[in-house]
């Protein structure tokens, strides 16, 4: 007889606000080859499963049900052909969905050791944010030691780890938020130049500053033309949301004299193989930043599954700086 | 006493149609350090010129004074520090201005031999083309063996050029050009699939003969969100002028999910050093392609320099089919 793995998962039926979310509970079948299932310790909360409970962000095809795309815990079972993992050894993992759960299934391609001397909850903070800085900052935006990096919403889960990974890799960082407060925990983790945008003039400020070779947005509407005027020559935009909207009116003309380049990437799209090569990518790269105390998840708040409507509704609020987590 | 360079240049004192060039007679200095007098054989007419002419392009500082952007002839003298040229060998050069004469003045980074067995007139069509061919299809746009280009204008002297680079590289070359005749001007040059974009609707072509990974684009306007819905998953878009414009409406969704790219470039704004450094990886990647008869330069028609408006006459017609030369 099969095991079976009974686990609580989190679902919006109808799509709607926070009051959308169901707990459901299903029954989840073994690790298939190369998967593996891991007993979850914490799940991290994103901005995209807020877009897919509000119905926008339908999830790709072949993804586990539920909500939910990063987890911490231990593994609880291997499938056929994976090595390098033991059974209760404590991991974090990019999952397709089915995060916010008792119990995950992710490729193993997805999953890393918890980095040395962290915390097994924290941990939990670091794949959505470490995978997406590593991929958007440093592949598509190529920041390169002494350059400029402009970090919108640099109190966010992405922001802070934005910040703290181009500040490891020697770079100068600016950044903007939405209050006093969110602007001293940029500066904190060490932002050298940080704008309070519903009071400063950032585009003023960042060209003061001498401008950004590489700009991480999520803000997207009239932030678009703005960060193309406050780009350097040579400079790289890299949109990873559209917060403001993905329509936009812009001059190219600029972006032609200067030499610059817009981009952006997505990581849930991305497939089983792309994941992987990104998670050893950041094994290399990253995770000595964090063994190092150099990068650490910034935590804002934490949530009992069973609160899931509660952890979205400070998701909402827009006032949270840092990572939610839920705790099964 | 030193020796007088006595030249005819052509101006545009007062922006407007072709009938605003002006001959001019001036005398110009000895080379500099680092540079060469070329005797022209023949100027390339480029639509940066037209542009200059209509006083929307102003010369960047310390430009030759006049129009002109590239020449071939013999070397006429030899600056200080100039090593690796003769007098009198055949040369062709990118000039920051001043190309439309019977002396000029070039950077000697600038300056190339005429590929072997190539006409000294003809050589006088390469350099703006095959160096805005390769640092935007192959540099910025890093077209691959395997790959398919879309290039708009596919009749122009970008056009064809960029038709035979791509096409000697191994890639897929799809073409947009505005009659039948200049269809099938693609065609000969090895286009794989052309779209006369007055007649056939270009974007579902591309679509159906697979997508484009690299678009070379000077159109701008509506083209802009039309070549980002034929961009394949990792395109990149290149952009060289907006003969329709640069402010465009656009929606950058699109381009985060798929992960593309939008970049540009001119070539005029660049260093001496910028485009010592081009020229030397053109003579590497493409004189080779050149002296094995892969790549030619179409000649659409020659004109006497005092026959100048003429020639901007013939470009502003749109009816040509690669380069107009003017012979001093």
């Amino acid at each position: 007889m099969k095991p079976a793995y009974a686990t609580r998962i989190v679902t919006a039926p109808e799509p709607g606000g926070p009051d959308a979310l169901r707990v459901e509970e299903i029954t989840l079948d073994p690790p298939g080859p190369g998967e593996i299932l891991i007993r979850i310790a914490a799940a991290g909360v994103n901005r995209p499963d807020v877009i897919e409970r509000m119905g926008f962000y339908p999830p790709p095809s072949g993804a586990p049900k539920g909500l939910g795309l990063e987890v911490s815990g231990t593994v609880l079972a291997l499938g056929e052909g994976v090595s390098g993992f033991d059974t209760g050894q404590s991991v974090c993992a990019l999952v397709a969905g089915g995060g916010y759960a008792d119990i995950a299934r992710a490729p193993a391609g997805s999953v890393l050791p918890v980095p040395e001397d962290m915390d097994i909850i924290a941990a939990a903070g670091l794949p959505e944010t470490v995978f997406t800085v590593w991929t958007n900052v440093f592949e598509a935006g190529a920041l390169k030691p002494g350059e400029r990096l402009l970090v919108h919403g640099g109190s966010s889960g992405i922001g802070t780890t934005a910040i703290q990974m181009a500040k490891a890799h020697g770079a100068i960082v600016m950044a903007t938020a939405g209050s006093t407060d969110k602007c001293d925990i940029c500066r904190r983790l060490g932002a050298d130049h940080v704008f309070n945008y519903r009071e400063d003039a950032w585009v003023e400020g960042v060209k003061a500053a001498g401008g950004a070779d590489v700009i991480l947005d999520m803000v997207g509407g009239d932030y678009v033309a703005k960060n193309l005027a406050v780009l350097n020559r040579f400079g790289r935009l890299v949109q990873i949301a559209f917060l403001k909207g993905s329509r936009v009116e812009v001059d190219l003309m600029g972006l032609m004299l200067k030499r610059q380049t817009v981009t952006g990437s997505t990581l849930r799209a991305r497939s089983a193989g792309e994941k992987a090569a990104l998670a050893q990518a950041v094994r290399v790269h990253v995770w000595p930043w964090i063994e190092a105390g150099k990068v650490k998840p910034l935590i804002d708040s934490t949530y009992a599954l069973a609160d899931v409507a509660k952890a979205h509704e400070r998701m909402d609020s827009m006032a949270h700086s840092g990572k939610i987590l839920l705790i099964p």
